[in-house]
């Protein structure tokens, strides 16, 4: 069975808090009809601090699309390996032992992608696959999850390094002035997220069941214009609303497996935005409290996009993990509108092993 | 045991041949002191006929990349679907039976995915899986093939779409005058292959095994250039001679399975170009008409990237098949420079029903 390993987080060193981030949406948005509804949006959001890869006055430049994924280029290829070293130090495993690189990010676009520059300069192995994902957006960490998943199942014993690395500050778009961009200005951070999906042992969240739900006709609500100015994010008003069909189809994909998703014990999903969270507390009828690594994600980072399921289970895994066998929901929402789910339980295997020696010697376990 | 079944194949209505790629390179770069060895380059690819999606005089134009893009969209909504048709009859299933979508692309880039999109407008059930691939180039046709491969493992009896929607002329850059961009311009074609790999049941090449090689440090041999003016391909005067380094990664990938990769049936390769080919008769010591399936597709269509190998197989199966069990191999290469190789048996259900028939009334097999 697979295990989800403790993920590894780096954000960059350049912050800017919402004080900064209200201060300038006023200054650069001064004469802006709807200024006052976005710095309530951005205000509602929740987010205090944002991380960003470069200081916010190179970030508030457009220098075009060429030196725009350049810099992503660079930026990449400076964060990730060091990102990388941790998630297998967390997950016991070297490079060597990778059998896939899953490798999500929707921020920059390279091709070759940045798999073959990792297995070139970091010691993986010339037969490790690349699966690098740039088009499911802040959904990718779930597909990135999932697909790794799929892969210890065919092929059990295999490891799959999973490596989201976003750069939202980087998609910056001066000239966008919808409500939607303003707000989206004051939500989306920086940060890499790194994880090792191990097929046998390992501790951490057991993966038991996946599935893809795309709400029908939503296409339009999260996308990007795709320009000669680069990646423009498009938010519809409809988005924040979202939570009305996952609910359900969490619920949905929860019940063949015998679950109710009402009743787990820990829920490690996309911190869009407040809303999301408000709602999943609302529909799944739970208390706010559940979802507080995802809203500390929110707070201390913004929406980080495909990192977020990562950095909200990180947090699990500083508060000291779940009991054992404890069963959780990791979700990750996106473009599409898509939802990419798994279920999956605690294992630490010197306390399963504990429970077995029970059992040797006739105790109930 | 997964099948992958007849593929269907669409090029475009716009063919411009050879004769005229040739004139026309003499015309739009007559002073180019490199102009002979590029009219010896493309001569040598031995294309005869590609498919644009435009008319010559408009794939001359550079619009930009917004315009370029949007074109790439309306292109694929228009033409895709009547070919995921055609490859689901030839499956004989509908889009209710496709639990995972791969769709690869390197000439187009949408968010969401055309993924979405299709399961929105074509009958998929809301919870297909949604892989999109753009950033493994011409390498990406046997990428879905095998991660398809690995999901019908993990899944047994789960069926997986693949489409390969390559519109290589909507990445013609006027201004690129390397050697290398003006053969490009003479070599790419436009095409859509789409396939189904069926988990069970189903006419074609039974997936045995599957692998993928990087070939180290050749990641600026096969490159895009991501500028403002949208995807500038970048080509390297050593590709041609990557076979050199990828026939001995196919005959390793062969061995473990007790396979020798110079005494297989049918080869079904990626004709990025003439060279190639002829590299893997020499290195495989196999003469040039086991590879005429993708010289046909060389020549008739171009190196129309991640469609290459679905347009091979199609003419293997327009050739009436192989024999029943026949050993084969099909193998997509790409910027990395990686090599996605599958290895795989021709299967026909009732042939093979024939076999046990005979066996059943003591007659050797």
């Amino acid at each position: 069975m697979a295990t989800l390993c403790r993920p590894a987080i780096a954000v960059p060193e350049h912050i800017i808090t919402r004080e900064q981030t209200l201060e300038l949406a006023r200054t650069l948005h001064a004469d802006h009809p709807q200024l006052p509804l976005a710095l309530r949006l951005i205000a509602n959001t929740g987010v205090q601090t944002r991380h960003l890869v470069q200081p916010i006055e190179d970030t508030l430049k457009h220098p075009g699309f060429t030196a725009r994924n350049a810099r992503y280029e660079i930026e990449a290829k400076a964060r990730v390996p060091e990102v990388i070293l941790r998630a297998l130090d967390h997950a016991e495993l070297t490079a060597r032992d990778i059998d896939m690189i899953a490798y999500v990010s929707c921020t920059g676009f390279m091709m070759p992608s940045m798999t073959a520059w990792l297995i070139n300069t970091m010691d993986f192995r010339s037969e490790t696959r690349q699966l690098p994902i740039a088009q499911l957006g802040c959904a990718a960490g779930g597909a990135a999850l999932n697909r790794a998943h799929d892969f210890c199942n065919a092929y059990p014993g295999a490891n799959v390094l999973i490596v989201a690395c976003e750069f939202c500050s980087l998609c910056y778009q001066p000239t966008d002035l919808g409500v939607g961009n303003l707000l989206s200005n004051g939500l989306f951070g920086d940060a890499i997220a790194c994880a090792v999906v191990r097929g046998e042992g390992g501790v951490g969240v057991r993966l038991e069941q996946n599935g893809s739900h795309l709400v029908p006709d939503t296409e339009e609500w999260i996308s990007y214009g795709v320009r000669d100015t680069g990646f423009h994010f498009m938010l519809d008003k409809r988005v924040p609303g979202t939570m009305a069909m996952l609910a359900p189809a969490m619920r949905a994909m929860a019940e063949p497996h015998d679950w109710d998703v009402s009743g787990l014990d820990f829920y490690i999903v996309h911190a869009g935005g407040p809303r999301i969270l408000d709602d999943l507390c609302k529909y799944l009828d739970l208390p706010p409290e559940m979802f507080r690594y995802s809203r500390a994600t929110l707070t201390e980072r913004g929406n980080i996009a495909s990192a977020v399921i990562f950095d909200a289970l990180e947090r699990l895994f500083l508060d000291g993990g779940a009991e054992d066998a404890a069963r959780g929901v990791i979700a990750g929402f996106g473009p599409g509108i898509t939802a990419e789910i798994a279920l999956g339980t605690w294992t630490e295997p010197g306390r399963a092993t504990g429970r077995e020696g029970l059992r040797t010697v006739g105790l109930p376990a």
